[in-house]
Protein backbone atom coordinates (compact mmCIF):
# COMPACT_ATOMS: atom_id res chain seq x y z
CA UNK A 1 0.00 0.00 0.00
CA UNK A 2 0.76 3.15 -0.76
CA UNK A 3 1.07 6.17 1.26
CA UNK A 4 -1.63 8.59 0.60
CA UNK A 5 -0.28 12.00 0.07
CA UNK A 6 -2.28 15.35 1.64
CA UNK A 7 -1.07 18.97 1.00
CA UNK A 8 -3.34 21.49 1.08
CA UNK A 9 -4.95 21.93 4.78
CA UNK A 10 -9.03 21.94 2.85
CA UNK A 11 -7.82 18.88 1.38
CA UNK A 12 -6.86 17.69 4.84
CA UNK A 13 -10.00 19.32 6.32
CA UNK A 14 -11.84 16.94 3.96
CA UNK A 15 -10.20 14.00 4.60
CA UNK A 16 -10.43 13.95 8.02
CA UNK A 17 -14.10 14.39 8.10
CA UNK A 18 -14.17 11.49 5.81
CA UNK A 19 -12.58 9.25 8.12
CA UNK A 20 -13.83 9.98 11.19
CA UNK A 21 -17.77 10.08 9.53
CA UNK A 22 -16.81 6.83 8.38
CA UNK A 23 -16.41 6.23 12.86
CA UNK A 24 -12.75 6.17 12.21
CA UNK A 25 -10.19 6.88 15.26
CA UNK A 26 -7.37 9.28 13.76
CA UNK A 27 -4.37 9.01 15.07
CA UNK A 28 -1.28 11.81 14.52
CA UNK A 29 2.32 11.41 14.78
CA UNK A 30 3.55 14.81 14.05
CA UNK A 31 7.18 15.04 12.63
CA UNK A 32 9.88 17.22 10.93
CA UNK A 33 10.56 14.04 8.72
CA UNK A 34 14.26 12.77 8.07
CA UNK A 35 12.25 9.58 9.87
CA UNK A 36 14.53 7.28 12.05
CA UNK A 37 13.47 4.56 14.27
CA UNK A 38 12.20 6.70 16.65
CA UNK A 39 9.69 8.25 14.57
CA UNK A 40 8.19 4.52 13.47
CA UNK A 41 8.19 3.97 17.16
CA UNK A 42 5.64 6.25 17.43
CA UNK A 43 4.21 5.58 14.43
CA UNK A 44 3.87 1.76 15.81
CA UNK A 45 2.09 3.30 19.08
CA UNK A 46 -0.29 5.26 16.99
CA UNK A 47 -1.37 1.79 15.17
CA UNK A 48 -1.93 -0.05 18.14
CA UNK A 49 -4.51 2.95 19.54
CA UNK A 50 -5.85 4.24 16.14
CA UNK A 51 -8.32 3.01 13.13
CA UNK A 52 -6.36 5.21 10.96
CA UNK A 53 -2.49 6.73 11.13
CA UNK A 54 -1.44 10.39 10.20
CA UNK A 55 2.06 11.01 9.45
CA UNK A 56 2.69 14.67 9.29
CA UNK A 57 5.73 16.09 8.00
CA UNK A 58 6.60 19.75 8.16
CA UNK A 59 10.14 21.15 9.24
CA UNK A 60 8.65 24.21 11.19
CA UNK A 61 10.41 27.66 10.84
CA UNK A 62 8.52 29.09 13.57
CA UNK A 63 10.49 26.90 15.88
CA UNK A 64 13.76 27.48 14.88
CA UNK A 65 16.13 30.58 16.31
CA UNK A 66 17.62 32.53 14.04
CA UNK A 67 20.90 31.38 14.29
CA UNK A 68 19.65 27.97 14.69
CA UNK A 69 20.03 24.97 12.27
CA UNK A 70 16.48 25.56 10.32
CA UNK A 71 18.18 25.68 7.19
CA UNK A 72 20.57 22.53 7.69
CA UNK A 73 18.37 20.44 9.31
CA UNK A 74 17.99 17.50 6.84
CA UNK A 75 15.31 16.60 4.30
CA UNK A 76 14.46 13.39 2.58
CA UNK A 77 11.10 13.27 1.72
CA UNK A 78 11.34 10.40 -0.90
CA UNK A 79 13.18 8.20 1.67
CA UNK A 80 10.79 9.21 4.13
CA UNK A 81 7.78 7.92 2.28
CA UNK A 82 9.75 4.88 1.53
CA UNK A 83 10.29 4.05 5.51
CA UNK A 84 6.15 5.08 6.23
CA UNK A 85 5.43 2.37 3.42
CA UNK A 86 5.59 -0.51 5.28
CA UNK A 87 4.51 1.05 8.46
CA UNK A 88 0.77 0.89 7.78
CA UNK A 89 0.46 5.26 7.95
CA UNK A 90 -3.18 6.26 6.22
CA UNK A 91 -2.06 9.17 5.38
CA UNK A 92 1.35 11.98 5.10
CA UNK A 93 0.18 14.86 5.69
CA UNK A 94 2.60 17.11 3.66
CA UNK A 95 1.90 20.86 4.34
CA UNK A 96 4.07 23.69 2.37
CA UNK A 97 5.48 26.38 4.55
CA UNK A 98 3.63 28.91 2.42
CA UNK A 99 0.03 27.75 3.32
CA UNK A 100 1.06 27.17 6.91
CA UNK A 101 2.76 30.86 7.36
CA UNK A 102 1.42 33.30 4.24
CA UNK A 103 2.79 36.76 4.75
CA UNK A 104 0.07 38.24 7.24
CA UNK A 105 0.08 35.66 9.31
CA UNK A 106 -0.10 36.63 12.80
CA UNK A 107 -1.17 34.43 15.20
CA UNK A 108 0.65 32.45 18.53
CA UNK A 109 -0.35 29.87 20.68
CA UNK A 110 1.45 30.13 23.70
CA UNK A 111 2.34 28.54 27.05
CA UNK A 112 3.47 29.73 29.91
CA UNK A 113 5.75 28.55 32.89
CA UNK A 114 6.02 25.13 31.71
CA UNK A 115 8.08 26.43 29.13
CA UNK A 116 10.50 28.86 31.24
CA UNK A 117 12.77 26.47 32.21
CA UNK A 118 14.86 23.57 30.29
CA UNK A 119 15.28 24.29 26.94
CA UNK A 120 12.60 26.99 27.07
CA UNK A 121 15.66 29.47 28.90
CA UNK A 122 18.16 28.12 25.74
CA UNK A 123 15.92 28.71 22.78
CA UNK A 124 13.66 31.49 23.32
CA UNK A 125 10.25 31.32 21.33
CA UNK A 126 11.22 27.82 20.49
CA UNK A 127 8.01 26.04 22.46
CA UNK A 128 6.08 29.13 21.17
CA UNK A 129 6.98 27.58 17.68
CA UNK A 130 5.98 24.29 19.04
CA UNK A 131 2.75 25.05 20.21
CA UNK A 132 1.34 27.41 17.70
CA UNK A 133 2.15 24.68 14.48
CA UNK A 134 0.90 21.80 16.46
CA UNK A 135 -2.22 23.80 17.06
CA UNK A 136 -2.62 24.13 13.10
CA UNK A 137 -1.86 20.30 12.81
CA UNK A 138 -4.41 19.09 15.46
CA UNK A 139 -7.14 21.58 13.89
CA UNK A 140 -5.72 20.30 9.70
CA UNK A 141 -5.92 16.52 10.83
CA UNK A 142 -8.55 16.70 13.41
CA UNK A 143 -7.45 13.85 15.46
CA UNK A 144 -8.74 11.69 18.13
CA UNK A 145 -5.00 10.57 19.43
CA UNK A 146 -1.23 12.17 18.90
CA UNK A 147 2.28 10.26 19.67
CA UNK A 148 5.09 12.01 20.67
CA UNK A 149 8.34 11.21 21.94
CA UNK A 150 9.89 10.67 25.82
CA UNK A 151 12.79 12.18 23.82
CA UNK A 152 11.15 15.74 23.75
CA UNK A 153 9.89 15.70 27.10
CA UNK A 154 9.38 19.11 27.85
CA UNK A 155 7.70 19.89 24.16
CA UNK A 156 5.24 16.98 25.08
CA UNK A 157 4.21 18.38 28.69
CA UNK A 158 3.56 21.95 27.00
CA UNK A 159 1.38 19.98 24.11
CA UNK A 160 -0.16 18.24 26.93
CA UNK A 161 -0.84 21.70 28.72
CA UNK A 162 -2.37 23.59 26.01
CA UNK A 163 -4.38 20.83 24.84
CA UNK A 164 -6.28 20.84 28.61
CA UNK A 165 -5.98 24.64 27.91
CA UNK A 166 -7.60 24.98 25.17
CA UNK A 167 -10.26 22.23 25.52
CA UNK A 168 -8.84 20.85 22.73
CA UNK A 169 -10.30 16.92 22.45
CA UNK A 170 -7.26 15.08 21.37
CA UNK A 171 -5.74 12.48 23.67
CA UNK A 172 -1.87 13.04 23.70
CA UNK A 173 0.76 9.65 24.34
CA UNK A 174 4.08 9.61 24.88
CA UNK A 175 6.27 7.23 23.69
CA UNK A 176 9.65 5.73 24.84
CA UNK A 177 12.83 7.05 23.86
CA UNK A 178 14.63 5.04 21.24
CA UNK A 179 18.34 4.62 21.57
CA UNK A 180 21.04 3.38 19.65
CA UNK A 181 23.58 0.30 21.05
CA UNK A 182 25.45 2.67 22.44
CA UNK A 183 22.70 4.30 24.43
CA UNK A 184 22.95 7.24 22.59
CA UNK A 185 18.72 8.84 21.91
CA UNK A 186 17.88 8.67 18.33
CA UNK A 187 17.40 12.15 17.05
CA UNK A 188 17.91 13.53 13.08
CA UNK A 189 20.50 15.94 14.54
CA UNK A 190 22.98 13.01 15.83
CA UNK A 191 23.69 13.75 11.68
CA UNK A 192 25.73 16.40 12.26
CA UNK A 193 27.95 14.52 14.83
CA UNK A 194 31.71 14.28 13.30
CA UNK A 195 32.92 10.69 14.25
CA UNK A 196 34.64 12.37 17.39
CA UNK A 197 31.80 13.69 18.65
CA UNK A 198 29.67 10.94 17.64
CA UNK A 199 32.03 9.14 20.48
CA UNK A 200 31.39 11.41 23.18
CA UNK A 201 27.47 12.13 22.31
CA UNK A 202 26.58 8.84 24.49
CA UNK A 203 27.34 10.49 27.39
CA UNK A 204 24.21 12.55 27.93
CA UNK A 205 22.95 8.88 28.52
CA UNK A 206 25.55 7.77 30.70
CA UNK A 207 25.45 11.04 32.94
CA UNK A 208 21.53 10.19 33.11
CA UNK A 209 22.28 6.61 34.20
CA UNK A 210 24.60 7.25 36.27
CA UNK A 211 22.07 9.92 38.10
CA UNK A 212 19.10 7.35 38.53
CA UNK A 213 21.65 5.07 40.02
CA UNK A 214 22.73 7.37 42.25
CA UNK A 215 18.96 8.11 43.11
CA UNK A 216 18.13 4.49 43.34
CA UNK A 217 20.80 3.97 45.94
CA UNK A 218 19.64 6.40 48.35
CA UNK A 219 21.08 10.04 47.16
CA UNK A 220 18.06 12.55 47.36
CA UNK A 221 20.19 15.79 47.16
CA UNK A 222 19.57 16.80 43.71
CA UNK A 223 23.03 19.21 43.48
CA UNK A 224 25.07 15.83 44.27
CA UNK A 225 23.36 14.39 41.58
CA UNK A 226 23.37 17.23 39.19
CA UNK A 227 27.55 17.56 40.30
CA UNK A 228 28.20 14.02 39.40
CA UNK A 229 26.09 13.61 35.82
CA UNK A 230 28.24 17.31 35.05
CA UNK A 231 31.17 15.21 35.98
CA UNK A 232 30.88 12.96 33.33
CA UNK A 233 30.13 15.26 30.50
CA UNK A 234 31.96 18.18 31.39
CA UNK A 235 35.41 16.52 30.81
CA UNK A 236 34.81 16.07 27.07
CA UNK A 237 36.57 17.92 24.39
CA UNK A 238 33.67 18.37 22.07
CA UNK A 239 31.13 19.16 24.66
CA UNK A 240 29.42 22.09 25.67
CA UNK A 241 26.78 21.72 28.27
CA UNK A 242 24.08 24.00 28.18
CA UNK A 243 21.66 22.57 30.99
CA UNK A 244 21.68 19.63 33.21
CA UNK A 245 19.34 19.63 35.71
CA UNK A 246 16.95 17.81 38.10
CA UNK A 247 13.64 18.96 37.76
CA UNK A 248 9.57 17.90 38.68
CA UNK A 249 8.31 15.85 36.61
CA UNK A 250 5.26 17.72 36.29
CA UNK A 251 6.04 21.21 36.31
CA UNK A 252 9.31 21.47 35.62
CA UNK A 253 10.71 23.11 38.41
CA UNK A 254 14.05 22.61 39.77
CA UNK A 255 14.40 20.65 42.93
CA UNK A 256 17.01 20.85 45.63
CA UNK A 257 15.32 17.70 47.50
CA UNK A 258 14.16 14.74 45.14
CA UNK A 259 11.10 12.88 45.72
CA UNK A 260 8.42 12.02 43.97
CA UNK A 261 8.43 11.92 40.01
CA UNK A 262 11.38 13.77 38.93
CA UNK A 263 12.79 14.37 35.44
CA UNK A 264 16.97 14.02 34.62
CA UNK A 265 17.18 16.68 31.74
CA UNK A 266 20.50 17.21 29.98
CA UNK A 267 21.29 19.34 26.81
CA UNK A 268 24.63 19.30 25.04
CA UNK A 269 26.02 21.11 22.38
CA UNK A 270 28.52 18.47 20.03
CA UNK A 271 29.85 21.16 17.62
CA UNK A 272 26.95 21.97 15.40
CA UNK A 273 24.70 19.22 17.03
CA UNK A 274 22.87 20.32 20.22
CA UNK A 275 21.38 16.78 21.80
CA UNK A 276 19.05 16.90 24.33
CA UNK A 277 17.82 13.61 26.32
CA UNK A 278 16.31 13.11 29.89
CA UNK A 279 15.18 10.14 32.27
CA UNK A 280 12.15 10.26 34.39
CA UNK A 281 12.44 8.84 37.94
CA UNK A 282 10.47 7.55 40.52
CA UNK A 283 11.53 8.93 43.78
CA UNK A 284 10.90 6.09 46.54
CA UNK B 1 -39.12 22.68 23.60
CA UNK B 2 -37.14 23.32 26.37
CA UNK B 3 -33.62 23.75 25.23
CA UNK B 4 -31.18 21.30 26.46
CA UNK B 5 -27.96 22.34 28.48
CA UNK B 6 -24.79 20.93 28.45
CA UNK B 7 -22.11 22.39 31.26
CA UNK B 8 -19.19 20.41 31.25
CA UNK B 9 -16.35 20.54 28.20
CA UNK B 10 -16.56 16.55 28.24
CA UNK B 11 -19.83 16.90 27.90
CA UNK B 12 -20.01 19.12 25.30
CA UNK B 13 -17.40 17.14 23.18
CA UNK B 14 -19.28 14.03 23.01
CA UNK B 15 -22.79 15.79 22.14
CA UNK B 16 -20.73 17.52 19.33
CA UNK B 17 -19.46 14.12 18.21
CA UNK B 18 -23.23 12.80 18.14
CA UNK B 19 -24.13 15.31 16.26
CA UNK B 20 -21.38 15.50 13.49
CA UNK B 21 -21.53 11.39 13.18
CA UNK B 22 -25.47 11.88 12.23
CA UNK B 23 -24.07 14.02 9.93
CA UNK B 24 -25.80 17.40 11.32
CA UNK B 25 -23.99 20.87 10.62
CA UNK B 26 -23.76 22.80 13.93
CA UNK B 27 -23.55 25.98 14.30
CA UNK B 28 -22.65 28.38 17.73
CA UNK B 29 -23.34 31.59 18.58
CA UNK B 30 -21.09 32.84 21.63
CA UNK B 31 -22.59 35.28 24.04
CA UNK B 32 -21.79 36.63 27.49
CA UNK B 33 -25.60 36.18 28.23
CA UNK B 34 -27.94 38.95 29.19
CA UNK B 35 -29.56 38.32 25.37
CA UNK B 36 -31.50 40.95 23.70
CA UNK B 37 -32.36 41.19 20.22
CA UNK B 38 -28.92 41.54 18.85
CA UNK B 39 -28.06 38.09 20.11
CA UNK B 40 -31.77 36.58 18.78
CA UNK B 41 -30.83 38.24 15.09
CA UNK B 42 -27.58 36.01 15.25
CA UNK B 43 -29.40 33.07 16.45
CA UNK B 44 -31.94 33.29 13.86
CA UNK B 45 -29.11 33.68 11.16
CA UNK B 46 -27.44 30.65 12.50
CA UNK B 47 -30.65 28.51 11.86
CA UNK B 48 -30.68 29.13 8.68
CA UNK B 49 -27.12 27.52 7.81
CA UNK B 50 -26.95 24.47 10.41
CA UNK B 51 -29.15 22.05 11.62
CA UNK B 52 -28.42 22.36 15.08
CA UNK B 53 -27.82 25.34 16.95
CA UNK B 54 -25.70 25.81 20.18
CA UNK B 55 -25.52 28.95 22.08
CA UNK B 56 -22.79 29.68 24.54
CA UNK B 57 -23.43 31.69 27.68
CA UNK B 58 -20.15 32.75 29.30
CA UNK B 59 -18.83 36.09 30.86
CA UNK B 60 -14.97 35.49 30.24
CA UNK B 61 -13.47 37.37 33.11
CA UNK B 62 -10.07 36.85 30.78
CA UNK B 63 -11.61 39.71 28.34
CA UNK B 64 -12.09 42.14 31.47
CA UNK B 65 -9.48 44.55 32.55
CA UNK B 66 -9.07 44.73 36.17
CA UNK B 67 -11.13 48.04 36.18
CA UNK B 68 -13.69 47.20 33.98
CA UNK B 69 -17.34 45.88 34.16
CA UNK B 70 -17.05 42.22 34.78
CA UNK B 71 -18.48 42.33 38.42
CA UNK B 72 -20.98 44.19 36.88
CA UNK B 73 -22.28 42.52 33.76
CA UNK B 74 -25.40 41.74 33.54
CA UNK B 75 -26.24 38.02 34.19
CA UNK B 76 -29.68 36.03 34.22
CA UNK B 77 -29.82 33.20 32.90
CA UNK B 78 -33.70 32.15 33.73
CA UNK B 79 -34.37 34.88 31.26
CA UNK B 80 -31.60 34.32 28.73
CA UNK B 81 -32.93 30.53 28.50
CA UNK B 82 -36.64 31.63 28.45
CA UNK B 83 -35.58 33.96 25.43
CA UNK B 84 -33.93 31.26 23.35
CA UNK B 85 -36.56 29.01 23.95
CA UNK B 86 -39.46 29.79 21.48
CA UNK B 87 -35.70 30.04 19.16
CA UNK B 88 -35.01 26.86 17.93
CA UNK B 89 -31.82 26.82 20.46
CA UNK B 90 -31.05 23.11 20.22
CA UNK B 91 -28.39 23.38 23.12
CA UNK B 92 -27.01 26.31 25.70
CA UNK B 93 -23.68 25.60 26.42
CA UNK B 94 -22.96 27.05 29.97
CA UNK B 95 -19.20 26.60 30.66
CA UNK B 96 -18.25 27.58 34.24
CA UNK B 97 -14.93 29.44 35.41
CA UNK B 98 -13.49 27.25 37.63
CA UNK B 99 -13.88 24.20 34.29
CA UNK B 100 -12.71 27.26 32.36
CA UNK B 101 -9.93 28.94 33.57
CA UNK B 102 -8.62 26.08 36.53
CA UNK B 103 -5.58 27.89 38.52
CA UNK B 104 -2.63 26.21 36.49
CA UNK B 105 -4.19 27.94 33.15
CA UNK B 106 -1.50 29.07 31.26
CA UNK B 107 -2.32 29.48 27.67
CA UNK B 108 -2.94 32.37 25.56
CA UNK B 109 -3.84 32.44 21.69
CA UNK B 110 -3.32 35.67 20.31
CA UNK B 111 -3.34 37.63 17.05
CA UNK B 112 -0.96 40.44 16.32
CA UNK B 113 -1.62 43.70 14.28
CA UNK B 114 -5.52 43.68 13.80
CA UNK B 115 -5.84 43.69 17.79
CA UNK B 116 -3.13 46.95 17.98
CA UNK B 117 -5.91 50.20 16.76
CA UNK B 118 -9.50 50.70 17.98
CA UNK B 119 -10.68 49.13 21.17
CA UNK B 120 -7.28 47.05 21.31
CA UNK B 121 -5.31 49.98 21.86
CA UNK B 122 -7.79 51.02 24.43
CA UNK B 123 -8.47 47.80 25.98
CA UNK B 124 -4.95 46.95 26.62
CA UNK B 125 -5.40 42.30 26.66
CA UNK B 126 -9.09 42.33 25.47
CA UNK B 127 -8.54 40.97 22.29
CA UNK B 128 -6.49 37.90 23.81
CA UNK B 129 -8.99 37.27 25.94
CA UNK B 130 -11.48 36.78 23.44
CA UNK B 131 -9.18 34.73 21.08
CA UNK B 132 -8.31 32.63 24.12
CA UNK B 133 -11.65 32.05 24.88
CA UNK B 134 -13.41 31.23 21.46
CA UNK B 135 -10.49 28.71 20.56
CA UNK B 136 -12.04 27.38 23.61
CA UNK B 137 -15.11 27.74 22.33
CA UNK B 138 -14.40 26.22 18.99
CA UNK B 139 -12.60 23.13 20.55
CA UNK B 140 -15.28 22.42 22.82
CA UNK B 141 -18.31 23.01 20.47
CA UNK B 142 -16.39 22.09 17.65
CA UNK B 143 -19.19 23.97 14.98
CA UNK B 144 -18.99 24.23 11.11
CA UNK B 145 -20.32 27.78 11.91
CA UNK B 146 -19.97 30.26 14.26
CA UNK B 147 -21.96 33.76 14.39
CA UNK B 148 -20.80 36.97 15.06
CA UNK B 149 -22.09 40.33 15.37
CA UNK B 150 -21.33 43.48 12.94
CA UNK B 151 -21.68 45.66 15.97
CA UNK B 152 -18.01 43.66 17.21
CA UNK B 153 -16.46 43.99 13.94
CA UNK B 154 -12.85 44.23 14.90
CA UNK B 155 -13.43 41.39 17.40
CA UNK B 156 -15.23 39.55 13.99
CA UNK B 157 -12.39 39.82 11.86
CA UNK B 158 -9.84 39.01 14.80
CA UNK B 159 -11.50 35.78 15.07
CA UNK B 160 -12.11 35.34 11.42
CA UNK B 161 -8.08 35.52 11.00
CA UNK B 162 -7.44 33.57 14.02
CA UNK B 163 -9.57 30.77 12.10
CA UNK B 164 -7.72 31.26 8.96
CA UNK B 165 -4.36 31.37 10.72
CA UNK B 166 -4.63 28.20 13.28
CA UNK B 167 -6.35 26.17 9.99
CA UNK B 168 -9.71 25.86 12.38
CA UNK B 169 -12.43 24.30 9.96
CA UNK B 170 -14.95 27.02 10.85
CA UNK B 171 -16.89 29.14 8.91
CA UNK B 172 -17.05 32.68 10.36
CA UNK B 173 -20.51 34.64 9.42
CA UNK B 174 -20.92 38.08 10.50
CA UNK B 175 -24.77 39.61 11.32
CA UNK B 176 -25.80 43.13 10.87
CA UNK B 177 -25.94 45.30 13.88
CA UNK B 178 -29.80 45.42 15.59
CA UNK B 179 -30.34 48.75 16.33
CA UNK B 180 -33.60 50.28 19.13
CA UNK B 181 -35.88 52.82 16.85
CA UNK B 182 -33.47 55.72 17.70
CA UNK B 183 -30.42 54.13 15.70
CA UNK B 184 -28.75 52.66 19.40
CA UNK B 185 -26.97 49.74 18.79
CA UNK B 186 -28.55 47.18 20.92
CA UNK B 187 -25.97 46.01 23.78
CA UNK B 188 -25.98 44.67 27.11
CA UNK B 189 -24.11 47.77 28.71
CA UNK B 190 -26.65 49.97 27.68
CA UNK B 191 -28.46 48.80 30.71
CA UNK B 192 -25.89 50.96 32.17
CA UNK B 193 -27.14 54.06 31.07
CA UNK B 194 -28.50 57.28 32.90
CA UNK B 195 -32.00 58.60 31.54
CA UNK B 196 -30.18 61.61 30.71
CA UNK B 197 -26.88 59.29 29.10
CA UNK B 198 -29.31 57.39 27.03
CA UNK B 199 -30.91 60.25 25.54
CA UNK B 200 -27.08 61.17 24.33
CA UNK B 201 -26.26 57.75 23.70
CA UNK B 202 -27.82 57.49 19.64
CA UNK B 203 -25.06 60.39 19.33
CA UNK B 204 -22.71 57.50 18.14
CA UNK B 205 -25.38 56.35 14.99
CA UNK B 206 -26.14 60.22 14.17
CA UNK B 207 -22.27 60.53 13.83
CA UNK B 208 -21.89 57.48 11.82
CA UNK B 209 -24.64 58.36 9.62
CA UNK B 210 -23.51 61.73 9.32
CA UNK B 211 -19.56 60.43 8.19
CA UNK B 212 -20.95 58.07 5.93
CA UNK B 213 -23.51 60.27 3.83
CA UNK B 214 -20.46 62.92 3.52
CA UNK B 215 -18.61 59.99 1.90
CA UNK B 216 -21.72 59.57 -0.23
CA UNK B 217 -21.58 63.21 -1.19
CA UNK B 218 -17.84 63.14 -2.23
CA UNK B 219 -15.75 63.69 0.69
CA UNK B 220 -13.11 61.91 0.72
CA UNK B 221 -10.69 62.94 2.91
CA UNK B 222 -11.19 60.62 6.17
CA UNK B 223 -9.72 63.90 8.55
CA UNK B 224 -12.25 65.63 7.51
CA UNK B 225 -15.25 63.06 8.25
CA UNK B 226 -13.47 62.11 11.52
CA UNK B 227 -13.70 65.88 12.22
CA UNK B 228 -17.21 65.94 11.49
CA UNK B 229 -18.25 62.96 13.51
CA UNK B 230 -16.41 64.32 16.23
CA UNK B 231 -18.23 67.70 16.61
CA UNK B 232 -21.77 65.37 16.84
CA UNK B 233 -20.87 63.73 20.03
CA UNK B 234 -17.88 66.40 22.12
CA UNK B 235 -20.17 68.46 22.80
CA UNK B 236 -22.69 66.14 24.44
CA UNK B 237 -22.55 66.57 28.45
CA UNK B 238 -22.32 63.37 29.33
CA UNK B 239 -20.13 61.58 26.40
CA UNK B 240 -16.12 61.17 26.94
CA UNK B 241 -14.96 60.06 23.63
CA UNK B 242 -12.10 56.73 23.41
CA UNK B 243 -11.58 57.03 19.65
CA UNK B 244 -13.47 58.26 16.45
CA UNK B 245 -11.52 57.05 13.26
CA UNK B 246 -12.04 56.03 9.74
CA UNK B 247 -9.73 52.63 8.97
CA UNK B 248 -9.32 50.17 6.38
CA UNK B 249 -11.87 47.56 6.51
CA UNK B 250 -9.36 44.94 6.26
CA UNK B 251 -6.55 45.60 8.05
CA UNK B 252 -8.22 48.32 10.30
CA UNK B 253 -5.15 50.95 10.18
CA UNK B 254 -5.80 54.25 9.85
CA UNK B 255 -6.67 55.77 6.38
CA UNK B 256 -5.72 59.42 5.19
CA UNK B 257 -7.67 59.23 2.02
CA UNK B 258 -11.28 57.12 1.76
CA UNK B 259 -11.63 54.54 -0.57
CA UNK B 260 -12.35 51.08 -1.32
CA UNK B 261 -13.94 49.35 1.92
CA UNK B 262 -13.52 51.70 4.72
CA UNK B 263 -14.75 51.03 8.02
CA UNK B 264 -16.03 54.42 10.08
CA UNK B 265 -15.51 53.40 14.04
CA UNK B 266 -16.56 55.05 17.38
CA UNK B 267 -15.77 54.08 20.85
CA UNK B 268 -17.55 56.64 23.53
CA UNK B 269 -18.11 56.52 27.10
CA UNK B 270 -21.32 57.38 28.83
CA UNK B 271 -20.61 57.06 33.01
CA UNK B 272 -19.91 53.46 33.71
CA UNK B 273 -20.91 52.53 30.12
CA UNK B 274 -18.45 51.92 26.92
CA UNK B 275 -20.78 52.10 24.28
CA UNK B 276 -18.81 51.01 20.63
CA UNK B 277 -20.79 51.13 16.83
CA UNK B 278 -19.08 51.39 13.34
CA UNK B 279 -20.59 51.54 9.75
CA UNK B 280 -18.47 49.84 6.98
CA UNK B 281 -18.66 52.00 3.70
CA UNK B 282 -18.29 51.34 0.32
CA UNK B 283 -16.21 53.87 -1.43
CA UNK B 284 -17.30 54.02 -5.13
Amino acid sequence: MAVKIVKAVRAMHRKADQMRRAGQRIALVPTMGDLHEGHLSLVRRARKVADRVVVSIFVNPLQFGPAEDFAAYPRDLARDLERLDPCGVHLAYLPEVKEIYPEDFATTVGVARLTEGLCGAHRPGHFEGVTTVVAKLFAAVKPHVAVFGQKDAQQTLVIQKMVRDLNLDVEILMAPTVREADGLAMSSRNAYLSPEERREAPSLYRALMLGKNMIAQGERRAPRVVAAMRDVIAPLCHAKIDYIEAVDAENLTPVAVLKNSVLLAVAVRFGKARLIDNAPVRVK
